[in-house]
This record gives structure tokens, sequence and C-alpha cells, in this order.
């Protein structure tokens, strides 16, 4: 048990936003409910830092009690983050039925946390409070207003969740009030209203919030599922309608669907409703905080995510790109820079002439006088993306076969004999991976031979084996990310494989790609082409 | 040129929807425009044939005589497809500005196509029309009067897509207002507003509907793009307003972020609206429809997309997992069957017991009364989860591990000594893929080589010839499906790699998991589960 003078309360944060629009997220307790995410506390933190970096207003961090991992993240965050903008908020349940809020463990543990602010979950679905918690409708007020109650005289800020509000208003709307009206008059200085199962549509949550609104004249906060495909637009429906606390998650992660989505909720508040909720300069960084917490939580950013989806502002039909020639405007509701996207023209099959000279141009180079010119790339992109390679996800590849027709012949740094890879699970139960390459460069036949994780990995030393001393630039260029994608999915391990690589350096990363009917033989392509590109950026002359 | 007695209008459907209200999709025009989506003819036939097995009103096939692709398509869906429900639509524009409708082989080729009804795109934005039409307002008037009403006389349907309206409407609501009302004036069954660039939201939309419903009397549909992520609340609160046709495409696929999705557009209006907008019967259809399609694009369906996706109704808190004991409904918004969807526990580190009960379950394992072996399976699962795994994408993987607990060993059906695999690129250019198992069965020690398409397929050839003797039951069983996926994203091929792979066999299919530090022996790991559960579901007793 603690209470306010126990020094643990955290300080404020250096720069908090104004507190009369609460940007709420809870990426961190309810995101993690999202298929495929398991967050470890590091994770957990450096995604808090993320979102303290964006500007939201609070950070809902987790259960603490409820499971170690969380309990241990608040200790953490308090010794190890000076947040600047966010308040962190630890997430709990009303005290249960017959006990008093200062003998519930579940409450205590809320306390120990040291979060400033804290989120009760309670129930205002009259059958849910039967049904699930096993108590009566009195009790469950009594619950809401006691924890409420207790917790402010301990010093913290309460918001309240009423989970299942939406229905439950539907099927008593006397005693959903009575929830959100017990919990106001008790201390809570939000009362959220939620549709868990995620079932509204925008019109009927803007009905319900202005009626909730006027009969209780509580603070109301909304917090809305993905299920029918309108979290953004119950979220601004909910605003719309007078509430002023959003709750949401990065990148929409949440139980089933998702949650609403923090980055389109958070642009269009601040762009179509010309609202600041977000301290100066932090919609900026929207795309870049987005592709960060996607990398923390290990999922690949979804390509077409609203705002900040490397998609969000592509164009592909040559159509679009002819007119986007003439004003960009036409096809892009905002300036992509404005949430940190770039637009980019794609290089495809639909693309045309348009698109290959706005890519040129994209590269620095001029195409536009050369018809002769952008008719043979455009031949050749439809022949390969025919055979299964695409462009609009490797632009170092695109730009080494721009290159090759411009010069008339591809720039080789060496020419590749054969090679070979062995992949062995031998008898004692290690592995063993070792690869073979045989080329010529600088007029010289070199063979090489090294070990890997993989084979991937192995072909990959044993190439840098035997070119590093005619190109010690190769030492600089370090592969960070790849990809392997099989192109028809009902053909087993019989099927074309796809392999993406991006490779970096001192100045930049890029991306290149290679088809194959095989994993090996696919990556030894998309290798090929990023050192390549690789010693082409760096300046390096061929000494084939 | 073609008149309407060229006896090549195709025949209506057999049993078209009530044409009170269009369900129009346009994923073969406007969803080809996504980036990574690339149709054959054959491929857009396919789609046609879903769409109309889904009960759609309309189907835009593409835009004759601006590709050949299109023009190919509709002369051969006029051939090879008896629709059952849809309508085919044709997409174009107006007539060039100073030219007759009569003269202008763009719209001839429309009436060419041989589709009943066609689609115009007009421009309703003034500046729209002086920059990239360049020509003056009056005359895009024209354009619009003469050729709905030359179509129209040729006894085409037309409907009038209006390009940037929204943004039009707020430039000059006079003249975008008046585009509506010359195009209904001059014979168009349906004006359609459409929100080219998707900047708008929901109220914008419910207001301007309703004005230009009000001003003109026609009737009026709605397209809508997911730039704010708004696209499928902004084609219901056009519906609201009054729009009695919405345009849509399957999974929400199009230019940018994407179109309105079909699939929670329909499943809305169906359910929450209580509308019959599909034949009966077809609503349970819908996530099957919504797979197939992303198959045919070669995409993978989208996991988390509304009512169709496979986590739409998979719960993983234990929170949730503990209330859905007691009452699905507390956690789904609607019944998953109305979509042809299914519930699914998710056997996760977050799951609890209570999951893993309900999982064991659903796989007809009751595992109620044992605590302790409930506690045994939660903790191989975190052991095995935090290494990489997972579970919730591999129930055949998982069935093994929770029968091998209940049973206190696992059913082996074979004993691997070692395996190698070996790729090669020979100096003539051809590649090699060759693989060696060495493994015990029946007391036997079996030696087998096998050739192969790349590494993964000649390891899988030679486990097949090594058991093939032993257990026949293995030529039923055949790879569908292999995915890869590295773990850690920026440590290039050095990172660990997961591997799904699908199996079936007459009766269903399955999938398993493997993860290793190279993506062959992540693959035999999941070959080997593959074969262990089809051989155990194939009732084959071990003969180690």
């Amino acid at each position: 048990m603690t209470d306010a003078t126990d020094g643990r309360e955290p300080l404020e944060p250096a720069a908090p936003v104004d507190d009369a629009f609460h940007v709420f997220d809870t990426t961190l307790r309810d995101g993690a409910q999202r298929e495929g995410i398991n967050l470890t506390v590091a994770d957990k933190l450096t995604i808090a830092r993320h979102l303290d970096d964006f500007g939201v207003g609070f950070i809902e961090g987790g259960w603490p009690g409820a499971n170690p991992r969380d309990t241990e993240f608040f200790q953490r965050a308090r010794a190890e983050i000076s947040f600047r903008h966010a308040r962190l908020v630890a997430f709990g349940a009303t005290r249960k039925a017959g006990v008093r809020a200062e003998d519930d463990r579940q409450v205590a543990a809320l306390l120990d946390s040291g979060a400033p602010v804290i989120t009760l979950v309670a129930k205002s679905h009259d059958r849910h409070v039967e049904l699930a918690l096993r108590t009566t409708l009195e009790e469950n007020l009594a619950m809401v207003r006691d924890t409420v109650a207790y917790l402010r005289s301990h010093g913290r800020r309460v918001f309240v969740d009423c989970e299942h509000f939406f229905d439950g208003y539907r099927a008593n709307s006397g005693y959903a009030t009575q929830v959100v009206r017990t919990a106001y008059e008790a201390g809570a200085d939000v009362v959220v209203l939620c549709d868990t199962n995620g079932g509204m549509l925008p019109a009927q949550i803007d009905a319900v919030v202005r009626t909730v609104l006027t009969d209780t004249g509580a603070r109301l906060g909304i917090h809305t599922q993905d299920d029918t495909g309108c979290a953004v637009a119950n979220t601004l429906a909910a605003v719309d309608a007078g509430a002023t606390h959003v709750q949401c998650t990065a990148n929409g992660y949440g139980e089933r669907v998702g949650n609403a989505n923090l980055f389109p909720v958070v642009a269009a508040l601040e762009i179509k409703y010309d609202r600041r909720v977000l301290p100066p300069g932090r919609l900026a960084e929207t795309t870049r905080i987005s592709h960060a917490i996607a990398e923390v939580v290990n999922l690949t950013p979804s390509t077409h995510q609203p705002y900040v989806g490397v998609s969000a502002f592509a164009h592909k039909a040559g159509l679009h790109a002819s007119a986007i020639k003439v004003d960009p405007d036409l096809y892009q509701h905002i300036d992509p820079e404005r949430v940190g996207n770039t637009m980019r023209m794609l290089v495809s099959d639909m693309a045309g002439r348009a698109s290959i000279e706005l890519k040129g141009k994209e590269l620095g180079v001029d195409l536009g006088g050369d018809r002769e010119l952008v008719g043979r790339v455009v031949q050749r992109v439809k022949e390969r993306e025919l055979a299964g390679y695409t462009y609009e996800a490797a632009d170092a590849s695109f730009e080494l076969l721009l290159r090759e027709e411009i010069e008339g012949r591809a720039r080789r740094y060496y020419r590749v004999e054969s090679w070979r890879a062995i992949a062995e699970d031998r008898p004692d139960g290690t592995h063993a991976n070792e690869a073979t390459v045989k080329l010529w460069a600088k007029g010289e036949r070199i063979v090489a031979t090294a070990e890997g994780n993989g084979p991937v990995d192995a072909l990959d030393r044993a190439l840098r084996v035997a070119l590093e001393r005619i190109y010690p630039q190769l030492a600089g260029i370090r592969l960070t990310d790849y990809k392997v994608r099989i192109l028809e999915g009902n053909l087993g391990t019989g099927s074309t494989t796809r392999v993406l690589v991006s490779t970096s350096d001192e100045s930049g990363d890029w991306s290149t790609v290679g088809v194959a009917e095989n994993v090996i033989a696919a990556s030894w392509q998309a290798l090929d082409d990023a050192y390549a590109y690789g010693l082409r950026r760096a300046g390096v002359d061929p000494q084939e």
C-alpha cells in the first residue's frame, strides 16, 4: 500500500501538451493484444519513447499487477525515461465486489506502479455486470464510486473506461448513463465510452455521445475498435459530438481487427480539423514514428496505411501520372511532407511513359527528350515484371536497368563463373553452411569459400572474401533486410521465388530484387545487384 | 462503330439483383491500380466470376480501347461467362473537346465492348476542366451531355462518375452541381460523386450528398478512396444521405491507400442497416470470396481485414478468452458465421489457460480437468514463442505439441540421422539442386538423394523417396504454400528464419512452423511437422 506522499510520484513531463484535448495512446496495453505481437519490457520502453517523441499526451503502459512484465515496465519507465510530453497511465479494474478499495490488491498495484494517471475499466452494460462480474447493478456503481474516490484521494488522476458502453446503452440507456454520472461525480477526469466489440457505425456513435454529454455534463472520451472498418471515423464522429479525449493505438494494432489508428486520427485532427493536438513540428514525424514502432513490434509496416504507408502517395495509373506532371494536388489530398511521407511514382507495367520519365527525374536522370529510350525501358520493365520481378519495391535494381539502357551496357564489377551453397544437418545435430564462388575480377580468376549462418549468408561472405582485395569499399556496405516471397502460392516449394534485399552504407540504403526458381538463386541475383549498386554509388570504377 | 442492333448486346444476367440499390464493383478497373497488382486477362475473368458469384449488381471490367488487355477482357467475358447476377460495365471518358461523340474513337470502343452499361468519367471541378482538359466550362458540359445522349441512343445504360466532385464542390459548388444536373438530364441513370483524392471525412460527405440530392433530384452514387482511413464510413455516410449506388473494390484494392472495401460496406448494409443488397445466402460467402480474390491477385489476404480477416474474430487476451467461455457475444459484434468466418482462440504467450482449453476443445481434446497439463502446455508455448515460433498461424504444429504433452512422447514416424542440400549455379549457367537425407524407419537405415527446383524442394523430394515404400500414404499429401519470414529485420541474411508450410490431403489442409538460423533448416522442421501431422491424421501407425 502506498500513499500520495511516498515520493514515488513521477515528475510531470517537461512540456506537457494542452490538457483541453487528450491524445491517449494504448498501444502498450490494448495494442499488444494484436495477433502476432509479443512485446518484451525493452520493446515497451522503446515504444514509449517513440510515442513521447511523437507528442501524445498519455501513454497507457499496461496493467501492473496483472502480469510481471507490466509491473517491471512501470518500474523501469520511472527510472529510465524522462518524458517530454506524455504522462504515463496504468490500466486496471475497479475493486472487486464486496471488498473495500483499500483492501483490493489489484487496486494497490495501480498505486504501486507510481503512474500519475490511472485508467479504470468499469462495466456499463447491465447484462455484463450480472453475467461476467456476477454482482448487482448497485454494487457495480459502488465499485466505480469507491475506486475512483480512493485513487483520487491518493493524488492520482483517474479516467474511467466504460466497457461495452454502446451495446450497454442500447440495452439499458438509463443504467449506462448512471455509470458515467457515477464515475464523473466520484472524481474521474474523463469518462471514456468504449465500443468494445467494435460493432458501431459513425452515425450511432455521434447520436449516443451527444445525448450522454447533454445528460451527464461529464468530460467524455472515445475508444473504438475497427470491426466494421470504421474505427477512425467513429473516433472523429465522437469528437464532432463533443468528446475531447481519443484513445488510439499506433498503426491501429489491437485485438481482432484492431483499434482506432493513432496516425490517421491525429492527422485528421491536425490537418482536416485544423486543431493542434501535438506539440509544434511533431506531425511531420508521423511516418517515421509509425514505421519505427512497426519495426519494434516486428511487423512489416502496412504499405497501404493512410498517410504513412509507402503506397499512400504512390501513383501508378498512367492517367494519374500525366495529370500529376501538371499538378500534384490533383491526386493527393495533402502534401505528403506534412506527415513526413513522400510522393512516389511507381514503375510498373501499367505506368506508361509519363511514370518512367518522372521516375527518371526522381533518380536524377532526365529522359524527357528520348522517346525511344523510354520505350525500351517500358518494354524491359514489362517483360521483367511478367517474370516476377517487381521494381516498385526495388528502386536500385530499376536504376541499374535504367542506366544500363542509357549507357548501352551494364557496368560489371566482376564476372561469375559459378557458385555453390551447401546446407547440412549433421548426425551430431550441428548445422554446417558453406558456399564457394568462382569469379573473374581485374583479369584474375578468384575462388573463395566461406561459412555462414545459412546458405545465403555463406554465399554473401564468400563473395566478400573473393572481392575484398579488389574492392575494399565493400567493407562499408552491409545487408540490412532480407525478404522472401513465394510467387505462386499453391505450388508448394516448387514455386518461383522473389527475394528483396535492403542494403546500406554510411549515407543511405537501397533495395534490390532477384527472381528465380529457388531461394538461393534468387538471393544471389539480389545480392549481385545490391553490390553493383553499392559500388557504383561509392564511385568505384569496374575492374573487370 | 456499332449500333444497338448489332446483336452483340449481351444477355441480361439470369437473376439480376434489385435495381433499387446498386452494389457496383470496380476491382477490375480502379482496384487494379493498386501497387503490386498486375492482372492478366485470365485473372480478370476469374475475378469477374467470383464477384458475380458473390452477387454484386455491376462489375466494371476496365477501359476498352485504352489498353488491349481490357478490350480482350470484354470480348472473352461475353463469350465465356454467363453472369447470374451482375451486369458488365465498361469504363471510359466523355468525348474529346471539339469532336462529335459519334466521331470519337474512344467512345466507339465503349460501344464495341458490348457492355450493357457504361460508366463515363467527367470533370466536375472547374479548375481541372481548365488545367487538365484545357477546354471551357461550357464545352465540358456539352461533352457530358452529348456523350451520355449518344450512348443512351444506342441502348446503353449510362452512369456518370464526377471526378474530384467534393473538391470541385468546395471550389465552385454551382458548377459542380451543374455537371450533375447536365448528366442526369441527358439520360444518365446514376450520377456518381467521387472523392478522387480521398481527402474527405464522413460529415463532409453527408452534407454535400444531401444538398446535391435536394438541388438536382438526380439518382446519386458514391465513390470513395481511403486516404483518410474513412472510405467505408464515407460510403455509408453517403447512403445515409440518400445515395443508392455504392462503388467499391474487393479487399479495398486501389490507387494509393485503396478504395472503399466492398466487403465491410456490403456487410454493414446487410447486417447493420438490415438492407438486402445481395441475393439470398450470398453474405455467408464473403470470407471465401475475399480470400479467393486475394489469391488471384497474388496478395496475401489481410489478416486484420474487418469481417473476413483470419484475425477478425480471433481472441487472444486471457481476459477476453475467459469472458468468451461465458458468452461469445461479449467480444464479437456479430456471429462470424454470417460472413462465413469463424471464431478462433489464439495460442500465445498472453493467452493463459482459458485460451489453451478452448483451443484444445476446437481440436477435439478436452483439457478442462487437467490443470497441470494445461500449465505445461502454456509453459512450452511461451518458450517456443520466445524462440520465434508462432502457433497462431500453425495449428498443426500446436496440435502435435499438445498431443505430445498428453501422450507423454512425440509420435515419430522416422528418425533423422542427417541431411544435406546443395544449390549450385554452374559455369554453363544452369542450376542444380540436390539433397540427400539419411534416416531410420522400420528399423532400417535409408539413404536417399533427389533433385528439385530448389534446395528445399530437393529435400522434400528426397524425404519422400526415402519414405515412400514404408509410408505410401505420403503420395496423397502435397505442399500447397510456403512462406518465409526473417525475424530480425535489421540483421541481413544472418537473422533467424521462420518458415510456415501449408499442406493438404484429400480432406483438408494444415499449417506447420519451423524456426532456425537459416531457411533450409527452418523449412526442414516445418516439413517434418507437416508429414508427421499428415500421417497421423491419415491414421497411420509409426514404424520407427
